[in-house]
């Protein structure tokens, strides 16, 4: 997009920046979109709390910096280095744009979200002494707390929710398991949503301890969050004109983020939008993630195409 | 009991030999009640076999036994230091006696325990961008396998199963789990139910994936089995006998042992029994195991009494 600028000497009325955001994925240093989350000063975890995180080896963010010369010297706060707008553009990491047979994904919001941690205790047993109706497998009744999960996202039709993590305290063969850990993963349009969703998973986990009639019991300790981000309309509608004229109405939706995103940061002190491209079979974080040159190049050209059309908006004041 | 007998300057008819089958348990090295399945010829790990298991260090064996001074010259084959019969003491390692409030278990049998190791196989995903309904999640589906299991076994009172191990391939929190393995530990009363229990276990699993409707599997692989063993009833009538002289017909009640035992092997050789006290809230291999010195000496007194009775009937030659 800048190369193409610059080769059709396009000079526009903001200046333009290309941000290379530090540690987005939180793959090496735990927490992901650190640096927007810093800049935005609206994460709980600020400038020198991210300097303080180590990875496996013990390497601190500040040390790793520095070894790589990349700790650099311009404060990273809005607020002394600000943006009049922000546009990303990003593979949509889900199955939507290609189960609806489209191109291009006009990004609205991104969904709020809510982990928690979950501990299922029952009472260790002999598995071939206890008879069945003397047990309190805790996981079986975490294996019925899981199902529920599943279900009641499905359901309601609020969001999403999963259980990716599960560990067992007890691994014998021959043992009734006496206490299970799993994470669950709650995502939905909206805070609102998230919390009603949240509520209905653990009513359920509520109903189906009182149905077990056993020891088992479950506890829940909330353990990561991110509020929905509403992204901002002006940006919204450049991208929606840019992309109407690229590939025509029938080419195109609106949809909100699943995965989160720096731009879910930056929405809170800027303007911001994204733009999504389809991803095959919905995967990504993986060897088979695969966007086609086509639709990443259609991206490009969107980005480039909306970030004008904006840009004129700013010049002529003409903008809410 | 040995010393009681010399204390009274009691002679039996038969000898009588004290055992200490080595690695009943296979705490160290992996495979339960080693010795006394080798004493058999019954078991399919052999002499050899069982000489050449190592430990986690890996250590064998052979060599663990050469260390402790262990080995011995004494050949460990029924054929060439037999028995006339064989009686074994033990806790239930279970609720049964407990709950029906009696002091003596009369053991008639050991059931029949099928191991099996189940993977599900799924699809991964992104937590936050996949749709409940385009998910083929193998954590919820393992779910719903287990649940099935426990539920199969209660509903058709045919035995117990139990899955005290499960492990999961993916370990992130905002993934949908592609592969999860748990192992399925089913034991009954007899051989035939333990199969009919399998049969109905797996019927229920087929139900499952045709129900999930999207491209999560199940395989199975068998991993371990003891078939049933049926005690005999010249050795338990002595146990019962003695038993009811002692504490009365009132506190005894005939039971199956669900646990393996050494008696399960001895079984397949020689007449075989065992006697079964009370296990304080059926707990076992744990810290919490409880039995009262006051039932361990009973126990120990009716092995005195139904040896002697048995004894006497082999002099008097009025066995089946």
């Amino acid at each position: 997009m800048l190369r193409t600028l610059k080769d059709h000497n396009i000079e526009t009325h903001c200046p333009i920046a290309l941000i290379d955001w530090t540690n987005e994925e939180g793959a090496r240093f735990p927490g992901a979109m650190m640096c927007s989350g810093v800049w935005s000063t609206k994460s709980s975890t600020g400038l020198e709390g991210c300097y303080a995180v180590k990875d496996t080896e013990g390497v601190s963010m500040r040390q790793a910096l520095l070894d790589t010369g990349y700790l650099g010297q311009t404060p990273c706060d809005y607020r002394q280095n600000g943006l009049e707008s922000y546009f990303e553009l990003h593979i949509e990491q889900g199955p939507k744009l290609e189960t609806a047979n489209k191109k291009v994904g006009v990004v609205t919001a991104v969904q709020g979200m809510k982990w928690f941690a979950v501990r299922v205790s029952g009472v260790e047993g002999h598995s071939g002494t206890t008879p069945m109706d003397g047990r309190s497998d805790a996981l079986v009744t975490a294996s019925r707390l899981i199902t529920a999960v599943s279900e009641t996202a499905t359901s309601t039709g609020l969001g999403v929710a999963t259980v990716g993590v599960i560990s067992n305290d007890t691994q014998s063969q021959a043992t009734i398991p006496s206490g299970v850990e799993f994470i669950i993963d709650v995502r939905c349009s909206t805070d609102k949503m998230v919390d009603d969703l949240c509520t209905a998973i653990f009513k359920s986990f509520d109903e189906i301890i009182q149905k077990e009639g056993n020891s088992t019991a479950y506890k829940v300790t909330r353990t990561w969050g991110l509020p929905e981000s509403i992204f901002h309309e002006d940006c919204i509608s450049a991208v929606r004109s840019a992309a109407i004229e690229e590939v025509g109405t029938s080419q195109i939706m609106d949809m909100k983020s699943g995965a989160g995103h720096d731009a879910a940061w930056t929405s809170k002190v800027v303007k911001t939008t994204m733009i999504f491209v389809p991803s095959k079979d919905g995967v990504s974080h993986n060897p088979a993630e695969y966007t086609s040159p086509e639709d990443c190049a259609l991206g490009a050209q969107i980005l480039l195409q909306a970030v004008l059309r904006y840009d004129e908006s700013v010049k002529q004041g003409s903008l809410l």
